[in-house]
């Protein structure tokens, strides 16, 4: 996790299973961050929708990058929960996460993971999570 | 979902996402499941472990499959939470996950993931979810 | 649960339990529902905070309430996940929960918990759960 | 939270809520504690089960005194999660907690609640969840 969209967006190229999936940092707050990522046939499950684990992955993502913009770039997701709403079928994941409350330990954070579809977002999960920091305080 | 472990290999190499991760059904009773996915490179963050997108997606799937052991192969997980224990460093992950109490309608399943290290197993994260029969009960 | 704020009152008050706490419903909208409690001496945990026990009644019950204002009177919370985020001190607990997404069996809704302190709400826990339909949808 | 069995007891009675449920420990292992409430009128809802509220207070409080036998007295519950899997009727509830993984700074626990229906123990809830040390460690 960085403090900056640039070194956001190289922490997750860092991470071989974002570049697997393609996922990309598209922006980078003090307090939320948006991740995306391509629906390509391999994201998929048996029913053609976006793979719960997909889903799942973008949300816990999304939620570590927003710890991180809170308690600084050394942090790991401790826990999270996901609801999955809707089946995802579409163009593309964004998942937009926020920082509900940082202390200095941890961060509670929300997520909304949408699936584009001909345009439209559409939401298919809402995630809730804490960030742990690693290390020293930002 | 299905009702033996031939069909539920069956079902999750059906999956495009699971076929991606290399991921295998090894057992499936009527009321625990297994799954296994080797730990290449490619499912790792930028520290060397594995991601924990990778990890929920195991918990994930194998909610999912112990799930459908219970209800039929009709299911989808509705939601799931997982914490993780510690950072998964090893060769293999193994997700095993039981049926805690099956209706008609839903299922409430717990999950252990493993990380086997140097053939040992190491626990890096549980998980407790509900999973949903789409259609008539088995 | 009950199609207005009368009758969602009067549902509430043939809870024993939420007698007990002196528990109120406030608000009740198609799509969100706000419950009120007073924080006397015999909610707390030894150290003058409100007891967790009572944030996650007031989250728990708030849910519920908001599920039977989308899914009709017959409703129960399926499951919920909890993230306390300060000790709670003040004078009134503020429980106000949203419909995220609802079918025909179940919603999804989120709560934030505040508690008013010197009249001023400050957030202590957010919460996120499931509530099912016993029986014909609404 | 105490090291001993005496002293465990002694910090549910100082917890004016717990107190008003009548809440008891009954038993505090380095790994494990049971906490037990009778099930009287008031703590039930409006068709004669134990209020959900009643419930999740039990598991929380059950799982952070496991916490607490794993990291010492100053222990906080820093977020969990409940399945709701029957209505609750009978004569008393039992939550068991247990010590899934303990570092310095959290434990991560789970619990089973039984209602007790006619001498018998039945499995209504199961809870996961973060416990957080809030000074030194043990």
């Amino acid at each position: 996790m960085q403090s900056s969209l640039e070194s956001a967006k190289a922490a997750l190229r860092s991470q071989p299973f974002s570049m697997l999936l393609n996922a990309e940092i598209t922006s980078f707050q003090p307090s939320s961050v948006e991740l995306r990522l391509p629906v390509t046939n391999r994201v998929k499950q048996q029913h053609g929708f976006v793979h719960g684990g997909v889903i799942s992955y973008a949300a816990d993502n999304a939620l570590t990058f927003a710890g991180g913009a809170a308690l600084g770039p050394a942090v790991v997701t401790s826990e999270f929960k996901i609801n999955y709403l809707r089946p995802a079928k579409g163009e593309e994941l964004v998942a937009r996460a926020s920082v509900i409350h940082a202390g200095i330990r941890q961060a509670v954070c929300q997520c909304q993971v949408f699936v584009v579809s001909d345009g439209e977002e559409v939401l298919c999960a809402v995630a809730q999570g804490t960030i742990a920091s690693l290390g020293q305080p930002k």
